[in-house]
C-alpha cells in the first residue's frame, strides 16, 4: 500500500528516506516486541519472578519467532493493539508449562510503547551525523563562498549588501542550537516503558523497580518511571524533529528565492519539466520546504495527544501512532535531501563581499 | 513500506480502509496516467492537432505499457514529479514517428491532478452509501431503542433524563448536512486539470476548449478551466472529509463515555487486553475519536497548501500529496468503523423514554 | 487589553476590520443577549406559556438593562458562562412577579450561541460585497493590463508568457467558488440555537416547536432544530473563512514575488522601513499571507472542536470561543485590505500580451 | 475591543491572567520600545559610536515620552510595523541636533522583537513559580489522598485498583520534567535581538559586538548574535508552553472524567447552570482541556513561522504577532487556573489504598 508518500514506491525517493523507513516496517515492529518479551523474562526470571527455564525457552523461541500475519491484522482490527493476539501466537509456540511465564506483569502499551523506543534507539546519532553534515555543508559553502556579496532582502525586496557568510552564519545559528536540543532530549529518550496493567507493575511487587532496570539495561534504554500516560517525552521529541525540518526550510525558502531570475545562486542537478525542457526547477528546495510545513502541520497533533485520558487512552494514543513515524521520515528526509541541496551549491552570491 | 499506520500491514485493519488503499496504490495511479496520455491523444486528434495514427498506436501502447519502476524512482527524487520520466519512457515504447505526440500541450500537474480526480472518481458515491448507512444505523436505532431513557450529559455531569431517539437525533442531523454538502461539492467534483505549462494550454490554439472538454469527457470528469494553481476544491474536499470524520468522532466520544461503569450502553464485540482478561474495551469508538482529531489536524496543512505560488508551486502541491490521501484513508476508515460501532450496540438507555 | 493583535490599539489598524470588531465586543454581545431573552418572553408569552404581563416588563426591562460588569466577569470565572449570573441581575431588575418568567425554558448555551449568530448576521452581505470588490478589483486589472504581457512562473522558475489576464483568471475563479460556497452555507446560516437544558425543550411541551419558530422570526434567524452539540455549522463557516482568506493570500503570495527585483508590478503605498528609507515593502501582501497562514492554523482548532461530548462540552465549546471570533476579524481584514491591495497596483506586466 | 477572549471584559476571566496580559497592552510596549531606544544611545554613547549628549537628551526623553497614538495605528496600516512612524515621534520630540541619533544603526525587527523580550522577561520565573506550585498543589493531594484506593482507567474502562498517589505520579512526572526544559530553555531566553538593516550591524562597524553586548547588559537580556531570521527560540518557548498546557490539560480531562457520575473526586466551587439548578460543573477542568487544546492548534502556526524568508519575512514574522501572546495568556491561565482546581479537591479516591 502506499496511501503515505512516505511508503511511495517513487514518492518516497523525493521525500523519504530509507533508515527511518526500515525502522518503521513491520519487521522493525516485530523484532523489538520480540526483543521486549525475550528481554522480560530474562530480567523476571533474574530476580526469581519467572522459572529459569521458562525465560530460556522464551528466548528461544522469540529468536525465530514469526507471528501469523493474518491474525495479527483481524485482531488488531478487533482489540485496537497487536499484543493480546501475538503473545497468544507466542504462547502457543512455547511448551504449556511456559506459557503464562510471556508477557508477565506486562501490558500491551509496555511492549508497543518500548518496541518505538527500541526503533528509534538509532534516530539521535543519526540526526546527530546529519546536523553535523549539514553544518559541514555550510562550513563549506562560507569557506568557498563566504566572501561574495550577496543583496540581503527584508521583507520580500533588496536592502543592502552583506556577505554570503552572513547569510550561511544565520543558517548555521539555528542549527547549532538543534545540536543543544538533541543532547538535552537524551538525557531521558529513548526510553523504557514498562507499568504493567495500569502503570504500577501491581504483578511485581518489591522487585518491580529491580525489573524495570534490568529490563531497560537489556534493552539498552533509558530507565524511567511509566511514562504510558504522559507523552510529554514524545512531543519534545516532535517539537525537535519541526523545528529540524523547519529551520531547514527557512534555509530552502531562501535558496528558492535566490535561484529565481538574476540568480543569486546556482545550482547543479535542477529538476526536469515535462512541458519546458529549458527549465531547472529548485527540486529539493521546494521539497525543504515541503517537509516543514508538514511536519509544522503535524506537531500540532501530537500536542493534542498529551489529553491523555487517565491510566490510558486509546484514542490519543492512536493518534500518536499515525503521525509520529511520518514526522520522523520527514525530518530525515529533509536532513539527507538539505545536505543534497548545499552540495549542490555551484555558485552563491556574486564577487566580492563588502567586508572581505 | 508501513511508515503509515494506514500503510501498515495490521495497523491499517484498525484504522484504513481497502478501497481507498487501492485508489492510492501505484498501480491505480500509472492507470490513471495512461488512461490520461490515451484520452490526451484522442481527443488531440480528433481535433486535428496530432496525427490519428500516432493517437491509435499511442491508446494501443497505454493499453499495457508497464514503466520501469526504479527509473521512476530515481526520476522523481530529481525532477519532483513523476511525469518527464514517465513520458520518456512511455515514448521510447513508441515508434520514433509517433513520440512527439504523446502529452502534447500537456504539463506534468495536469497528469498528475487528473491521475488524483481519476482515482477519486468513486469517492463521492462510496461518501454517499456510506452516509446512507451511517443514517441506516442511526434509524435502527431509532427504532429498537428510541423510546428508551437516557440521562442527559451536559459538561460532563449527568443532566436530565432525554429519550435516546434525542441523542440519535443529534447525531443524525450533521450527516444529513454532510449529504448535501456532497452534493453540492459534486458540483464541481471530481474535475479534470488540464492547462498546458502555464495554464493557458498555449500550444492547443482556439482548439483548447474543444480538447479539454473532450478530454474530460472521455475521462468522466467535469470540464473547469485549469485550476492548477487554484487550490479550494481540493480543499472543499477535505474540509468535507474532516467535517464527516467530526461528526462520527462525536459519536464515538459520546459511546466511549457512555460504555464507562455503571453503563448506559452494550456493545459486542469489545477489544481485549493483554493484561486485564476481564476487559472490554470500545475499541472502535476510540479509533474514531483518534481519526476525527488525525484529520481535524491534517486539514490545517491543506489550508496552508493555498497559498500556492504563482503557476505552480512545488512546495505547496507536494504538501497536498502528504496530506491528503491520508485524509481520505482515514475518512472511509471512519465511516467503515462507524458502520460497524453503530451495528455493535446491543443496548442502549435504560427503560422507557420519558415520552414514550 | 491587547493580547489579541486584531484588539491591539495599532496592531488592528494593520490586520483587523472595525465593522467585525464591533461584533465581537462585550456590547454587541449583551444586546445579543438581551435581544435573546426579551423575544423569548415574547415568543412564549404569545404562545401562552408565560403571562403576557412578563412578558412585557422583560421587554422594556431588556430594552435599558445595564448589567454589573464585575459580576459577570467574577461569576464566569466560577461558572463557565456568563448567563446564569445575567439572568439573576436581569431577574433582579424586574418585579417579582415576573422573575420566573426569564430565560423559561432555556439554557446557557441556548443564549451564547443565538448571540453570536445574531452578532454574525451581517456577515454573510458583508462576505457577499468584499468578494464582489474583490471581483471588481480583478476586472479593473483585467481591463487596464489584462493585454499585458507576464512571465509565468512554476516552482519559483520563469516558464513561458503569458497575459496578466490569465495570471487574473487564476485569481478570479476561487472568488467566484467562495460566492457559490457562501451562498450555500446561507441556506442554513445564520441559525437560532434553541433546545433547553439538554436539547429537548422540556418545559415547552407541544409547544416547542411553535416557540423556537416565532423565537427564530423575531431574531431574523434561520430555525433549526438544536444543534448545541453539532458543530458542523460553525465549522463549516470557518472552513470558508479560511478559504477566502488562503485565496486572498495565494494572490498575495503572487504579487510579493512580482513586485521583487526586476519588478513585474508597481504598488503604491507600500511601507516605511525604519532603516532604509529607500525601501516600499509590499505590506499588504505579506499581512494577506500572514492572514491566510493564520486562518489555516485556527481552522484546526474548530475541526478539533467538532468532538463535541454529548449535549453540551465544555471545553470543545469554550476553544470555539478562543478561535472563531479572530477567523471572523482575519478574515474580513483579510478582504479589506486585499482591495487595498488590488487598487494599489499600478502596473502590472510589460508591453503588450501574446494574445493581444 | 475583544475580539480574543483572552481581551474579553468577563471571558478573560475564566481563561486569561493579569500578569500576562499587563505585559501585552500597548503600555507595556510602548514602555519597552522606549527602554530599547534609551538604552541604544547610551550603549552607542559609551562606545563614542553617538554623541553623548544626545544619548543623554534620548534618554530624559524615553522617560517620559507620549507617542501619538492615532498617527502609530495609521502608520501601522502602511508600514506593517509601529517603528518608522515611532521613531519620527521620538526624534521631533528632541531637539533637531539630537534626531539623528535616535535609533542609530538598528532596525524596526530589533525593536519589536527586543520589546516582546523585554516582556516577556519575568515570563521564565512566572512559569517556574506556577509549576512549582502545581507541584506542591499535587504533593498536597498526595499527602492528603494518597492512601485512597482509585480505580484506574484505560481505554475509558474500569481496570483495577491504584492508589491516588499512583495517579499523582503520573500527574507530577511531566511537571518535573517542564522544570528541566524551563531551566534549558533559559540558556539563551529572554535574549536581545540586534542586527540591524540586515543583521550585519552594518553601522557600528567593529564596535557592534560591544555595543550589542552592553545593550543587551542594559536591557537585562542574554547576548545573542542577530536571530531576526531565526526563530527557533521563540518556537522553542512556544512548544513548551504548549507542553505544559498540554500536560495541565491531561491532569484536567483525567479530573472531569473523575468527576462524573458515581464520583471518585468531589471538588468544591463548581459551576452553576443557568437551566439545571441542581449541577456542578467541573468548569475548571473543562477550561483546561480547552486550553490544552487550543495551544496544541497555535503551536502550529509558529512551527509555520520558522519559514522565514532571508533577512526578513513580513509575512512570517506577523503571524507570529497573531499567536504568540495568546500561548503565554492561555497557559498563564492554564497554570492559574490548574493551581485553583487542584486546591478545590476536597476528596479523591475511595478509603484506603491497596498499598497503604
Amino acid at each position: 500500500m502506499s496511501i503515505s508518500a512516505f511508503d511511495h514506491p517513487y514518492l518516497s525517493g523525493l521525500i523519504g528516506d530509507n533508515d527511518t523507513a526500515s525502522w518503521f516496517s513491520v519487521d522493525a515492529d516485530i523484532a523489538a516486541i520480540l526483543a521486549f518479551e525475550s528481554a522480560l523474562a530474562r530480567a523476571e526470571a533474574d530476580q526469581n519472578i519467572i522459572d529459569s527455564a521458562a525465560a530460556d525457552a522464551i528466548e528461544t523461541t522469540c529468536r525465530q519467532f514469526l507471528p501469523d500475519m493474518a491474525s495479527l491484522r483481524a485482531a488488531v482490527a478487533i482489540d485496537g493493539v497487536v499484543i493480546p493476539e501475538f503473545v497468544r501466537q507466542l504462547r502457543d509456540a512455547l511448551a504449556p508449562e511456559h506459557r503464562a511465564f510471556v508477557h508477565f506483569g506486562a501490558t500491551s502499551q509496555d511492549v508497543i510503547d518500548t518496541s518505538l523506543m527500541i526503533r528509534l534507539k538509532p534516530l539521535p546519532s543519526r540526526l546527530d551525523a546529519d546536523l553535523a553534515a549539514i553544518l559541514q555543508g555550510l562550513d563549506h559553502l562560507d569557506s568557498t563562498f563566504g566572501n561574495n556579496s550577496l543583496m540581503a532582502h527584508t521583507r520580500m525586496q533588496a536592502a543592502i549588501a552583506i556577505a554570503v557568510r552572513d547569510r550561511v552564519a544565520s543558517w548555521r545559528a539555528p542549527i547549532l542550537r538543534h545540536q543543544q536540543r538533541l543532547s538535552f532530549l537524551t538525557q531521558h529518550f529513548p526510553c523504557l516503558q514498562f507499568g504493567g496493567a495500569a502503570g504500577t507493575l501491581d504483578k511485581l511487587g518489591d522487585k518491580a523497580p529491580k525489573v524495570r532496570s534490568a529490563l531497560a539495561d537489556i534493552l539498552g534504554l533509558k530507565d524511567l518511571p511509566q511514562w504510558h500516560n504522559q507523552r510529554d517525552i514524545i512531543v519534545e521529541l516532535c517539537d525537535l524533529l519541526a523545528q529540524i525540518s523547519g529551520s531547514l526550510g527557512k534555509i530552502a525558502q531562501d535558496i528558492c528565492l535566490l535561484a529565481q531570475g538574476v540568480s543569486e545562486i546556482s545550482l547543479s542537478g535542477g529538476g526536469k519539466s515535462s512541458a519546458m525542457p529549458h527549465k531547472q526547477n529548485p527540486v529539493l528546495a521546494e521539497v525543504l520546504v515541503a517537509l516543514a510545513r508538514f511536519n509544522a502541520t503535524q506537531v500540532s497533533g501530537m500536542h493534542h495527544a498529551l489529553v491523555h485520558e487517565q491510566e490510558r487512552s486509546g484514542a490519543a494514543w492512536t493518534l500518536e501512532w499515525m503521525i509520529l513515524p511520518s514526522m520522523v521520515a520527514a525530518t530525515a528526509g529533509s536532513l539527507r535531501r538539505a545536505g543534497e541541496l548545499l552540495g549542490a551549491i555551484e555558485a552563491f552570491g556574486f564577487g566580492t563581499s563588502p567586508d572581505a
